[in-house]
């Protein structure tokens, strides 16, 4: 077995993908994984196909299982990878200039509706991940929550928020979020998305009451 | 043709279900939904089959094809039901004991919060039907949006909210509802529903910020 391959995860049935040693080796794997965006975004994953998704990438069958095991290992991969980048596409915007308590979270949404519009493909991907990758869909959602719980809490210490604010909050907020960015990012695609943002933002920080 | 049966939805390729006549039709229709949304939410479309929902629902094979053109034309129909369901277990507790702007939001969100847990399929049904039925999953969050924008439009027309709502709010209090409901009804099955909804309700009203 090569060293280099990622351990298997607990309780998964599949080998994680191969890391690549080779920076041609990480260009042929973000090839497939961005086709396979464009693939399972567009057919479904039950449509879709490794011959396809290989075509569209332009990279061999032998390379694509070189880095992954089958379209489910695949599939697995592209979730995870999907849902680093939202956090990789909303964590700079926040390092950049940081903003106080509830306003960060307007950042964060801001970020998001953006990538949301760009990469529609994302919402059908994650959603279908409940069924065809149950503990990457969760771990998605957990992961995300955990984040917007972390901003929440750090702002509360500093004073920034006049509630301490737990589970409940990171969950109503990533809520917010998500339904927000289906409905202004991808069913409608001339939303003034920063007037959405500034508008669900102001909801959080001092209600409609 | 049966001068009774509903006529087909504009784009849609299938014969809506056919209304029952009698209230034996109207309970065996019933037995086949209810049969159907513990079939699909256990096994999700693909793996549930139409001989074991009758067995479920205890009709026969006959029966069911009295009511239901295909498995394709029951989900549809089942989503329309529970769409519907939901609607009419919140309407109530709204209309029993109305509250002022905000309030009513967290009544409503209080009564879904229930629903969710006892019905806890109706989420793999919902999400599947981005899939299988996509026309009725939309519909399903455009009209409850439309629900919530009403409760909001008519409450600052009374002058109880200090902010006038739109879209934007309907849907960041969908949204906020769904994953409360996903993430305290669903997952995990002893969180207080009570305390959940006044903290999102309190949100909602004066913010974190």
């Amino acid at each position: 077995m090569d060293m280099n391959a990622a351990q298997p995860e607990a309780g998964s049935p599949e080998r994680a993908p191969r890391v690549p040693r080779t920076e041609r080796g990480r260009r042929t794997q973000r090839a497939i994984l961005d086709a396979a965006a464009a693939e399972f975004g567009e057919k479904g994953f039950h449509e879709s196909s490794i011959v396809s998704i290989t075509i569209r990438a332009g990279v061999a069958l032998g390379s694509f299982y070189t880095y992954f095991e089958s379209k489910e290992a695949l599939f697995k991969a592209l979730v995870q990878d999907m849902s680093a980048r939202v956090r990789d596409h909303v964590a700079p915007v926040l390092a950049e200039r940081p903003r106080p308590g509830v306003e960060a979270e307007g950042a964060a949404l801001g970020a998001f509706l953006v990538f949301a519009r760009e990469h529609k493909e994302i919402y059908r991907i994650i959603d279908e991940a409940e069924f065809v990758a149950p503990e990457d869909w969760r771990a998605h959602y957990l992961n995300t929550a955990r984040r917007i719980e972390e901003r929440l809490t750090a702002a509360y210490g500093r004073g920034e928020l006049a509630v301490r604010p737990d589970e409940v909050h990171a969950w109503a907020i990533m809520g917010m979020n998500v339904f927000l960015g289906l409905r202004f990012g991808v069913m409608d695609g001339d939303a003034d998305l920063a007037d959405v943002a500034a508008k669900a933002n102001a909801l959080l920080k001092n209600g409609l009451g």
